[in-house]
């Protein structure tokens, strides 16, 4: 099975995907945020990518809105972009629109892909076999801020290729594949300290989210695969 | 000290870099047999991006030409990209006019740093206290392949990341050189087993220079650092 991995969203329109399993990350903290509302109940999230899209799904059907701008909650949102507020009283059965800068913008250019699921620390053990199960090649399409590199989604796909590696799926490794691997063999123990490192995750603290971070490095919580399909995501 | 990667020869004109130390850094094979070449007595090597450019020099003046295309040596050329035919013998006291496809081309697009230095695993080590020396912000330029990543350049990115922590320097990592040093760290008692999970570490093995992997491979086996300045590539 060939993998391989884009570092931005956008980046992905340069790799061919209509034959592909596409995975995407965006560790802090859109799919973190989207998985934790999934598992809490949440029938369905819709991503878009702009304000005035939220709000005209708003006047036509009952959601709630979620999403953030410059890591800070929109204002009249219900939910900004914390995983943490997304909880099984606030979102069981309600669908919720979601309107993030990088995640959604990957979700957007990843439409074309055969089968296109959400991944993240929380639940990249269960990303693994499902993959395997589909047998297409892999794009794990890393979301990136604003075009550029984030070390925690790299980080993310190293895991995932870390759980096809634990599983014996015969893998052939793209060079950034091999990167994001290497990378996370060193710091798998330590993925809280790892996303400390990372530019985002300082901001998230400095911003009062520290607990986010560490609740999104947090591997293997969700034995769930979030999928894309329609311009809705649901539970696999 | 901050220290940021480039991915690809490509992406370094999106850096500013006039008050910058840049590396380039194209392990297999431009900038390992640029240093090799110096080391064994070359007086400059000159650093050009198109064969017509090679061919008018040398019309002019008594130099030797060095290079590949798609990691074949260049009908007519005294060398190839092979670092082990940069022999004493054949280069002490000679210029070498040297065209690659990547490695020259990243120099090329590096030309208004304000230091521009080469670097490979063969000089990680003497990379590092030069850095220090200088104290601008540091651009580690990673040639890659025709705009695409590759994992050797990386991994040599971070060696020299290692070898600035070693050295106690107070550094400010980017999200990418934080990834290239967590990536050499898996790697760094295995360079030859990790150049060969790449892409080129691959293809130079299938097409017969494999010896030449092993010799890239080597970290720290000269104490020199090459200086690119007015179109010439000497040793400080």
């Amino acid at each position: 099975m060939f993998v391989e991995v884009a570092l931005t969203a956008q980046e992905i329109p340069t790799y061919p995907i209509q034959d592909k399993s596409v995975v995407v990350i965006d560790v802090l903290r859109a799919t973190s945020a989207m998985i934790t509302a999934l598992v809490n109940g949440c029938r369905a999230v819709i991503p878009v990518r702009d304000l005035d899209r939220a709000w005209a799904i708003k006047e036509k059907a009952e959601v709630l809105l979620g999403g953030e701008r410059h890591c800070v909650k929109i204002p009249g949102f219900d939910f900004g972009n914390s995983p943490l507020e997304y909880k099984r009283e606030r979102v069981q059965g309600r669908k919720i629109v979601f309107c993030t800068t990088n995640g959604t913008l990957a979700l957007v250019n990843s439409q074309e892909a055969r089968v296109l699921a959400l991944g993240a620390f929380l639940n990249a053990k269960a990303i693994a076999p499902f993959l395997v199960e589909k047998q297409n090649p892999v794009l794990l399409a890393c979301a990136g801020t604003r075009g550029e590199f984030t070390l925690e989604d790299f980080l993310a796909a190293g895991c995932i290729i870390h759980q096809l590696k634990n599983l014996g799926a015969s893998l052939e490794l793209s060079d950034k594949a091999v990167a994001a691997h290497g990378l996370y063999l060193t710091y798998k123990d330590n993925l809280h300290e790892a996303l400390l490192l990372g530019r985002h995750g300082k901001r998230l603290s400095h911003l009062g989210f520290g607990e986010d971070v560490a609740y999104c490095a947090q591997t293997n919580l969700f034995p769930v695969v979030p999928i894309y399909r329609k311009g809705r995501i649901t539970l696999a």
